[in-house]
């Protein structure tokens, strides 16, 4: 046995590691569904503002369900004015209603409207970010802050969580394959019993890792 | 010495690679000065298109010169007429001019204008990508192939490469901190003796990392 590159100690580590990965597979159990979505420039209205906007009352009509239960984007869209007079017209508007309103833009978004500073922040972080003008066909609303360029995050709920090992607000890692490989060092985990796994992208970064080729997409704890 | 947890082979292996590692890094020297810069959509062209588009024989002008030797913003710019009738006007020409032309657009860009396959490939290598046509004062040119989106790539001269350990044609990675801190997993590398180091992304990838806020960004070699 002297004749082994490798000493008793070391190789009864590497035995253990070994099966203690083989059983934590076996405890993890098969991997969730992955879905990444790009999510294009949209925004997320207060009552206040929508009565602004459509008038005293409106009801959103669902256009189309989101992925998520409940969610939806609307029939309704907005137009979108910057700072400098531009302006982006059909901005979706997403359901259901929220305490305030808020404009997630793709970097692109904001430099071809003018906006010089939109942080990258959590959706419903918006204090101290820019603000915007929105019209609407019944009037015109001021968003006091809101704009912002939403973080990439994954939703999941508390067994996927479990099965990554990892919990809400850590970071994940995105790994995409293929041409245009790259990897999202920051991936922000939001978990609450109500969703399904789910990563959303903005398209600047869709676009920048060429989401709709990518045939090879991983998501891993940082540190694996 | 038997009460250590590392015999005595080991010791020397990891006593040689530190070392080795610091000598290394003597022989290396300082890092160069790395340089990243974003293209916007831009194109190259022939003799033979710009003369059907400025008229015979016509020369750019510089408008601007390029951190690349030799390399420059024309004055001049077309428009680029899309597969659906869709059209970006002030497309700026670099030069000088090329053997074929070629347009190179992020895929935000392609999206806009209605271009569905643009492949992601290095400068000059478009065989088979899908054609335009261009439109400029004085008549309008076909592209038969020659639109892509550039993969990013990193230049560099022959000692540059030798810092790196690289050569012609390797990958790299680049990794850029910030608040949308990711890793680029396939940067292509070009050595030429006439080159200053630079890596070029295009606006898509600029967006995704954050680019203009990025204070951290690193290169390094693949499985380093």
């Amino acid at each position: 046995m002297s004749a082994l590159p490798i000493n008793r100690a070391e190789l009864e580590q590497i035995v253990r590691k070994v099966v203690y990965e083989r059983v934590l597979t076996n405890v993890r159990g098969p991997a969730p569904t992955l879905v990444v979505h790009a999510s294009a420039r949209h925004a997320h209205l207060s009552r206040e503002h929508l009565d602004q906007l459509f008038g005293p009352g409106y009801e959103l009509t669902v256009d189309r369900e989101l992925y998520q239960p409940g969610n939806f984007a609307a029939k309704e869209t907005v137009t979108l004015i910057g700072p400098r007079s531009r302006l982006i017209s059909n901005l979706r508007i997403l359901g259901p209603l929220r305490n305030r309103s808020q404009v997630e833009l793709a970097f692109t978004d904001a430099v071809s409207l003018g906006f010089e500073n939109v942080p990258v922040r959590l959706s419903g972080d918006i204090d101290g970010t820019p603000g915007c003008f929105i019209m609407g066909p019944r009037g015109m609303a001021e968003l006091k802050e809101g704009v912002i360029r939403a973080a990439i995050h994954v939703h999941m709920n508390p067994s996927e969580a479990a099965y990554y090992g990892v919990k809400h607000r850590d970071l994940m890692k995105l790994r995409v394959g293929g041409d245009a490989g790259l990897t999202f060092n920051r991936v922000h985990v939001r978990v609450d019993p109500t969703v399904r796994l789910n990563v959303h992208m903005d398209t600047d970064e869709a676009n920048a890792c060429g989401l709709h080729l990518a045939k090879e997409i991983e998501l891993f704890r940082v540190g694996e």
